[in-house]
């Protein structure tokens, strides 16, 4: 199996893109990636995106995007695990290029999500909970997380006022990200006063709705020794029930501990080599349980990480450095490429006013649903 | 790179299951591969789907169907190329095991089309084409095909007849197969006399909306030396444009001859030492097409090889010998499956009635769209 390398990055910002389509957004984020690595063709494309049939009336993705780049006649398809699909796709791209089959291969993730109306984007992230055993009971997705969230404040004894530092950090960071959403930092009182969406989770825990593409070109470290910016140490899934009442206990996210220790292994790590931590915080709630799973923090205790000592770019863990799925926004398909983009961004010492000082090993998770498909992937600096 | 074959195969009958969820199907094909390979666990689960959120506002089928087997904490993730998506799943299985990273996989393609409403259906198919420059023109996908088997028919002097022979010989084979949605013979009065759907394309000419799942179970051929069914002799994927008039030539399906042409040189082949066929039967004019592509026939011949003598079980080059997508069905994400589940059966002489003697080398090709993403696999018996 070959070691296997970043040797291309691109992006686009993550905002409501009403003058682009999905094939425009994954256009430039592939071209992005290309130009960053210095190539002109790829062997294969692998998308990750989530919504585009439900939103765009448009599946076959792959083959759209590849042949929109000029890339006829390559291998592209699509790859999908709800919220966890960008990740999905960047292990599909992985197993291409380690087993040979491939030498350079771009992995995009795409979502355009502004262009929907009535409540199709609410329909649509629904789809990742179980529709026979959970939708079909009327509840949403956010709903789902405001039930484990209330879960949790109960069962811990924990204020709601506790989870305000996630928001807090993800802002702070997200201001210096040019890529960001949402480039406001905010305060506590900001997230104390914050609408309602379904109680207990307010607007301040919420990550947005949005559109953005993000592109890595992968490549065999061994062969492209002079472009390798990140090398990935470690990539692992591990899956859950869909359905949240399935499980063994429903604030222990069995996957995110899963997927965690199969990296590690791989990796021959523990936690405690991470130098930072790009969470899956598309609620708060998610990123205490995966913090509490990925073993950060122990059971009822991953809120308590919500600090600047604790999360921010200074802290004991750095989370969510480029401002997370909460500020830099989570165009859901997208997202687990922009998670790994900043973890690269971090390794290479790009990432300006929220570098993290002397990191080298950094970890970027990516769930699908309120847990159910888990993916880790833990980079190393070239 | 290692070696990879095919221990265990699971279908289930493609018919309207009423009865039966898509998670339902998918269990069913699962549990019988993994009866079939005798083995009680696997490393992942790929799913090829194209329609479960379109048509079940459900997402996210790769853990669902994982969890719901009973194999909670392993890989799993859906792949979708449109029509293709069950050879695209069989691919990332394929790179997973080569790899090295796992050692036993599941590849379940399961498509449930029968539970939607009004033109849900269409609408779904037609998103395998480009909704920005096709569909939102008004055409639909079996729109798309009459328009090329119309052009076919004009450039080459073909007459509607010629076509007669596909379904004839897909619904014979079909009649053999406990597995097919028609067991029907057909005779040339049936294929003349059946209503039209989009002119020139006829009810004949089609292959039905249906349910259906398949799965196989893929492991390194080494180590699993005494389970082997099949071997995977090559593998290939090739894309052109989704919209059929932004190709070079709109009947020369240039995604079939280079996938066709990189699974020949991967398995240090030609087309005459393929023994049969599963082409892409969706409609008879892809079968002609794709015959065409794949080196069987030269440009404008392909409809020549509709006779017994030359794609019947003991023709020149067997095609469809199961039944077909025309015959068997074509449970969209699920097709890719079953047709190499058909090889396999040939390549171990399970056919039965169908059987193509001496056969040790068998082709499957599955095509998303109308030629834009094309996905070939060449098997060799054990």
């Amino acid at each position: 199996m070959r070691d296997v390398a970043i040797i291309g990055i691109g992006q686009t910002p993550v905002e409501e893109h009403w003058g682009k389509s999905l094939r425009h957004l994954g256009h430039d984020a592939i071209m992005a990636a290309m130009r960053d690595a210095g190539i002109e063709t790829a062997d294969a494309l692998y998308v990750g995106n989530m919504l585009s049939g439900e939103l765009g009336g448009q599946q076959h993705v792959g083959a759209l995007l590849a042949d929109f780049v000029g890339l006829r006649g390559i291998e592209a398809m699509k790859i999908e695990a709800a919220c966890a699909s960008g990740a999905a796709a960047l292990r599909v791209g992985l197993m291409a290029v380690a087993s040979g089959m491939h030498d350079v291969v771009l992995v995009c993730g795409v979502e355009k999500m502004t262009d929907a109306v009535g409540d199709e984007v609410t329909s649509g992230l629904a789809s990742a909970a179980d529709q026979e055993y959970e939708v079909s009971q009327g509840i949403s997705f956010v709903g789902l997380n405001a039930l484990l969230m209330r879960r949790y404040m109960y069962q811990f004894d924990i204020k709601k006022e506790y989870f305000a530092g996630f928001a807090v950090n993800a802002h702070r960071n997200g201001a210096n990200n040019p890529y960001a959403m949402f480039r406001s930092p905010i305060t506590e009182a900001t997230y104390l006063k914050a609408g309602m969406i379904a109680d207990p989770v307010n607007l301040m825990d919420s990550s947005p709705v949005c559109d953005g593409a993000a592109c890595v070109v992968l490549a065999p470290a061994e062969l492209y020794r002079s472009k390798v910016k990140a090398r990935i140490l470690a990539s692992a899934v591990a899956i859950d029930s869909l359905a949240i009442h399935d499980r063994r206990d429903p604030l222990a996210l069995d996957a995110v501990t899963v997927s965690s220790q199969k990296a590690y292994a791989q990796a021959r790590m523990t936690p405690a080599d991470i130098h930072l931590f790009e969470a899956h915080d598309a609620f708060s709630i998610m990123a205490a349980l995966s913090l509490e799973g990925a073993g950060f923090a122990p059971r009822g205790a991953g809120v308590y990480m919500a600090s600047e000592g604790e999360i921010g770019i200074h802290g004991r863990l750095p989370i969510s450095t480029m401002g997370g799925l909460k500020s830099r926004g989570h165009p859901v398909g997208a997202t687990g490429i922009y998670q790994v983009i900043e973890v690269v961004e971090q390794l290479t010492g790009a990432a300006g006013a929220n570098q993290v000082s002397g990191a080298t090993v950094g970890m970027a998770q990516n769930i699908g649903g309120s847990g159910a498909t888990v993916i880790t992937h833990i980079l190393g600096a070239a």
